[in-house]
């Protein structure tokens, strides 16, 4: 007896990630499996955490990849570095704030949160009259790129705020690495962490991570185990960093292998070159939009180039039908809102591979003809 | 500037894991990707339940895959059916059985340890012994094939006691699962979690698992809420088995069309025709082995075919560097001992698509050349 297989329809994926995949990548998932302690793929892994630290900008030691995606990515931040009864302030401006004082609280720490409306971000000025009610939290967290407004945090100030408190800066970098500047030593960022389905157009499943040497003397001190032993860096690392690769749970290989690979396009474009792709794309993407009478809804200066969230013509009732349209005419996928921009909202990524004046003609293109 | 893409060595895989994926299951890895809200995926995902079912030999309905390898499974079981103060009662005779003390113990939980020396099972009286000084505990965790030593532990007997005490029954079928005989309703099992790179023969990474109503019932009375936020089911199962399909995490899309794929494989061969041909083609590599001065850790009733723990020949004195001459000059892996035996006992898998009389003829005829 012989079961169909599944044969995914073509898409072109323009939602919040994941991204269109480089057919070399797709490739490297093909390739025959290895062990996760072959010599081979210990070699491989240790390509990848120096690819991952050219990208994050950082000579971090303590960088590799969490074997899940970027939420777990979230998750090991958080439990690492939080102890039961600890202080820490995080910044919520969308789902993703809020998901990181969901985990923290499950850690035990009394969280401090600094509320701003979604689609904008937060002041230097909250920070500090947040400092003021909590003047040495363990750690301070944003998001660095909002992947459910669009909204990009400035985060230079931000940093300079929390290393006077002595404090721990934590960012999200899901949507932003590899698509919009993000520079983890020079903004002295202490833990941050992405994924690999976004602006850097892997398939999803992994987790790229890096820690400051700060960072690492609060792991080094701290009084409790951390509360997840598959997340726990003091294991982990042994497997990622440690001269003698000990087991510590089975990597996913293929999706590693992609992950170099992906990661190597990165860097034969250049991250500054691939910067400029997303906000050149962007420009068109956006004059392309509001001359259809999409309206963007967070104000230029804080808007990211990647995702692009966007109020619909006046006019158009059902959001949800005209994506389907989309998605079942034409094969193009957009994004919705999430939370409380649910039905409200598109988010339209042009992420990685995705990011091309191609994709954009291929959306406007099929928006002119339903429309 | 072109950066060299990474290509694996060709492997014959014949360690404890990953083991050789058939091509059909590398040929879904490369195909494009879609979103994991796309309705195509979905459907895909209700399809990939279904062959878990039929798999685990199941009819609970929270049955679905863990977005991480194996020993998140494990951690999902625990840290949901767990809380504070809890009592539980965990078999230790090897490696996978001290992971889940570890856990359980970060869960907060009491934890009645019943040890067995390695390479032995937990016998039924061990596990009435342990139900006297702990008459009520919340589980009794146990694990079926226990990858560090080649033991298969009879669950039958032991399913019996622990629900008589109004237990939940917990175990650990990473090794077992579409190798041998495995059957979650039959063995009342009430929480079980396995791997995808071991008999299943798909690529690392993903984690099947599935619970019994009764378990159901417990996890619906949680007093605390669950430690992890990945790993929370009451959030998880909105995405696998509601009917909205709640946005929780982004899928590991690939991993899923190659564990559908797998699964497609396996229920073509059909299940009772695997466990016969895991079992044959152990009689043969046993039958050559021993031929060899090869001797056999665990005693025939308790030995499992697909994962064969073996003593060398003596007169063998550095067995790191034989591993490694099989792999640098055969392109074979074969396992070496774990923990207590590290350095002393090698890990023969013979684990699905790695299950035939060639691989066997390859690593015994190697072997000859070598010695």
């Amino acid at each position: 007896m012989r079961s169909p297989s599944f044969n995914p329809p073509h898409r072109i994926l323009m939602g919040p990630g994941p991204s269109d995949a480089h057919p070399r990548v797709l490739k490297a998932m093909a390739s025959p499996l290895i062990g996760h302690l072959d010599p081979h793929f210990v070699g491989m892994m240790d390509e990848v955490k120096s690819m991952v630290q050219k990208t994050f900008l950082t000579k971090n030691h303590l960088t590799f990849v969490v074997s899940a995606p970027g939420s777990a990515g979230m998750e090991t931040c958080l439990v690492n570095l939080l102890e039961p009864g600890d202080e820490c302030i995080i910044c919520i401006n969308g789902v993703f704030g809020g998901r990181m004082v969901n985990i923290a609280e499950r850690c035990g720490a009394t969280v401090h949160k600094v509320e701003t409306p979604w689609g904008e971000v937060t002041k230097v000025t909250q920070i500090k009259k947040a400092l003021k009610q909590c003047p040495k939290p363990k750690l301070v967290a944003l998001v660095h790129a909002e992947t459910s407004t669009g909204a990009r945090q400035p985060l230079e100030k931000i940093s300079d705020l929390v290393h006077e408190a002595g404090s721990l800066l934590m960012v999200d970098a899901v949507t932003s690495y590899c698509g919009v500047p993000l520079k983890v030593d020079e903004w002295k960022i202490d833990a941050i962490y992405s994924g690999t389905q976004k602006c850097l157009s892997a398939p999803p499943g992994l987790s790229p991570v890096s820690f400051s040497k700060r960072a690492v003397k609060v792991l080094e001190n701290r009084k409790t185990p951390v509360q997840s032993w598959f997340l726990d860096l003091s294991l982990v690392k042994n497997y990622w960093a440690g001269a003698k690769r000990t087991y510590h749970h089975t990597a996913p290989v293929s999706s590693v292998y992609a992950l170099h690979e992906a990661l190597s396009i990165v860097l034969e474009e250049g991250l500054e070159n691939r910067w400029k792709r997303h906000q050149d794309v962007h420009k068109y993407l956006k004059k392309n939009l509001e001359e259809m009478g999409f309206e963007f809804i967070v104000k230029p200066a804080n808007r990211l180039p990647n995702l692009n969230a966007v109020q619909l013509p006046k006019g158009i009732k059902d959001e949800a039908k005209l994506r389907r349209q989309l998605l079942d005419e034409f094969n193009i996928e957009v994004g919705g809102g999430l939370g409380a921009f649910a039905g409200k909202i598109w988010r339209i990524g042009i992420m990685g591979e995705s990011c091309t004046s191609n994709h954009v003609n291929a959306l406007v293109g099929a928006l002119k003809q339903i429309l």
